[in-house]
């Protein structure tokens, strides 16, 4: 593990960039025919692309039948059930806290002003398929969308070559109240939900990871079609440690991360070069412990030990990289998130791993990556709404305010806008 | 005036679509040659790209001085700032009543799980010039930026070709507490916030509207490098009236949406075709007295009638089509705003018309068009902040999720996350 020891100001910015992506214009070109296809042609195109990428003759349609579900859950071991349970209550209960209120100003006499948060209608869930079932996912978007009020959850997975999916998928799904579940991968999915075809329901806002077609699909439709969650990118972690961190733990937490693919990335700051030494041994010691090692070795070279001798500059470094995950094993750590402006997710303390945010504490595991942490917040409850605003003035309310709007209006050049105003004072009922 | 008197559910996708836009591969091939040069030559490319755009070469730099904004406010009717200060105070009452609070939840034991909302450091404004100066844009994101506690909040807008600006756009900025203003308009305005140069600031979001160029830039680097704040379209105005509303005034409104420009549109749902008719009268005699006309003849063009029989019917149309702005000038419209899923702002009864929001009610005026008021929000206090969550999970916190956590992990063959608990039970200090 490379170890950067007290870098000067110039090759900060080099230190935060995350791994290479690889080029993306090929993706892009597929993508586009793919979402084509399915605005087009609906179902029919989802099924030929069936056969064509995924290889799978599609029988009996794409929606996941109650027999299925039955089936599903019936198979699932009751010890998963009863973990699963714990999350959906600390999940609930974190989420449902946050529900906005309706906010209502009276700004000037007559002139009552509201701000009322309105669930979003229809919304779509992606759960990716490939090396491990996501079903943690399923709770994290689906529990928050039923939370906020949206009418109709739909969600899209790929199934493998038998028309299976994982069961863990299927119970989180059923148990969190998602309406319509679609056997139904890649980009193509993403089309569905954004157009709608004769099975899917179209939704207006798109959520959930996946892979380069995926993604590419997501940011595609995203600034033409329908909303999306947020940009996407690998996953990432940073741990800020000093000498009261158990270097044991932080090179846990690092390798935690780098399992998630060869393109994460995990990035410790630290104080001293001895505790450096210490959590590159332990990081060491424990990878060679580990299954997956391809991802694990692979996202290790994206990773790096940086040493900054003071507090303000540690903390002024987490601020500049923005981390996804931002693990604070230093003393006062509370008192340390005070001055964090950028990053997803805080974990405080020696015991509050990663892994706690991922599945069970209660706070939600979708969050920004790649610095998108300086503008974007994770997946809450507002992700599912809108907030509204409504006007409602009296006669003697938009009187009070005429002056102010005819002057704007005419200052502007807007002689249509004030005249909406004077036309209501001419003819005052 | 275009009348559809009951048209069939199946006619009305149609009727809720908005006017086409030109074809947009040429402007994305021009504004990715923009930015690109931005982000190569900062300062040099703005400078070069102002002589070949606006024919003006950029003397003195692109700031705008203290002797500038001193000047400009000087020369500003003392009428017209009387008028904004009624706008600042009530747009600065109802967005300061906005500001989220921070929540904490312990979701079990010893796991506390927190939900902050943090100011974003470093926000761009794009306000346009043009045929208008928009000086009432300022207002509605600067003011909210500084009341969420922004750090530093950057302006571009462009000047004429003797390097001015409007004296209104500089007052308001000064009295918003912009801090920085540069002469930079179109594209490269885009390209310099989200890139920074020697000049201008590197920001984290952009808000503000702008044409095409603008458009396409926003779009363009909102999908790989900031955040933007929404996706942009046309101006439109709904208006839904039956037989208590005033057809002057409802002709009057939708007036006042099509003088933004040839691409507005204004549609009238009412629920007969005697109000239709008088509506229509209404709008071809006080368009004859407008200026600004062109715009409005083509606006016109995209804008429609049309009769719905009942409420129910005529709510469920508003609701398809999610307006920017939805005016109910009905019976019992407060009742009637529950129903409403999309819209970016309604405004309610026959004295609330939609300049009211425009300027000066305390409403923010950006807002989702083209049916994006069926997923975002209109500009708001969140906009300028992102919700961070954080945990703090003590040793025997961690030890009641453990189960729970080791055992999702594993079933999503997740190892390394489940080892991050265990290492940690182990070795409990």
């Amino acid at each position: 593990m490379k170890i950067f020891v007290n870098p000067g100001k110039e090759q900060w910015k080099e230190l935060c960039l995350r791994a290479k992506q690889s080029e993306s214009k090929p993706v892009e070109e597929i993508v586009l025919k793919i979402l084509d296809r399915v605005k087009l042609d609906g179902d029919k195109a989802l099924a030929e692309l069936s056969l064509e990428i995924d290889k799978r003759e599609v029988v009996g349609g794409f929606q996941v039948t109650e027999k299925e579900l039955d089936e599903a859950c019936e198979r699932l071991s009751e010890a998963l059930k009863a973990a699963i349970e714990t999350a959906v209550k600390n999940i609930s209960s974190f989420h449902r806290a946050q529900l906005p209120k309706e906010i209502t100003v009276e700004t000037t006499e007559d002139v009552v002003c509201i701000q009322r948060p309105v669930a979003i209608q229809k919304v779509g869930i992606y759960i990716p398929g490939g090396t491990a079932p996501l079903f943690s996912t399923v709770l994290m978007l689906a529990l928050p969308a039923k939370i906020a009020g949206c009418k109709e959850v739909v969600m899209c997975t790929p199934c493998d070559r038998d028309g299976k999916v994982a069961d863990a998928v299927l119970y989180a799904a059923r148990r969190c109240g998602v309406d319509k579940i679609f056997k139904i991968g890649g980009a193509q999915a993403i089309g569905a939900m954004a157009f709608g075809t004769e099975s899917v329901p179209q939704v207006n806002k798109i959520f959930g990871p996946g892979n380069r077609y995926v993604t590419m699909a997501k940011q595609l439709v995203g600034s033409t079609t329908v909303a999306i969650d947020m940009p996407a990118g690998p996953s990432e972690v940073m741990i800020v440690a000093d000498e009261t961190c158990c270097p044991e733990f932080v090179a846990a937490d690092l390798l935690s991360q780098c399992e998630h693919g060869a393109d994460s990335q995990g990035i410790v700051v630290c104080d001293s070069e001895k505790l450096a030494n210490k959590i590159a041994d332990a990081i060491e010691v424990q990878a060679a412990e580990l299954p997956r090692d391809e991802y694990v070795l692979k996202s290790l070279a994206n990773s790096r030990i940086i040493v900054l001798y003071s507090r303000a500059e540690m903390i002024k470094f987490a601020n500049i990289y923005g981390a996804e995950h931002l693990i604070l094993s230093i003393s006062d750590g509370m008192k340390a998130v005070d001055d964090i402006t950028a990053a997803g997710s805080v974990f405080v303390g020696n015991y509050s791993p990663e892994s706690a945010g991922d599945y069970a504490s209660g706070t939600n595991h979708t969050l920004p990556t790649s610095g998108w942490a300086h503008s974007y917040s994770g997946v809450n409850i507002d992700s599912f709404m809108r907030k509204m605003t409504i006007q409602n003035i009296s006669a003697s309310g938009l009187r009070g305010l005429s002056y102010t709007i005819i002057k704007m209006a005419e200052a502007e050049g807007l002689a249509a806008h004030a005249n909406a105003v004077k036309i209501r004072l001419e003819n005052e009922e």
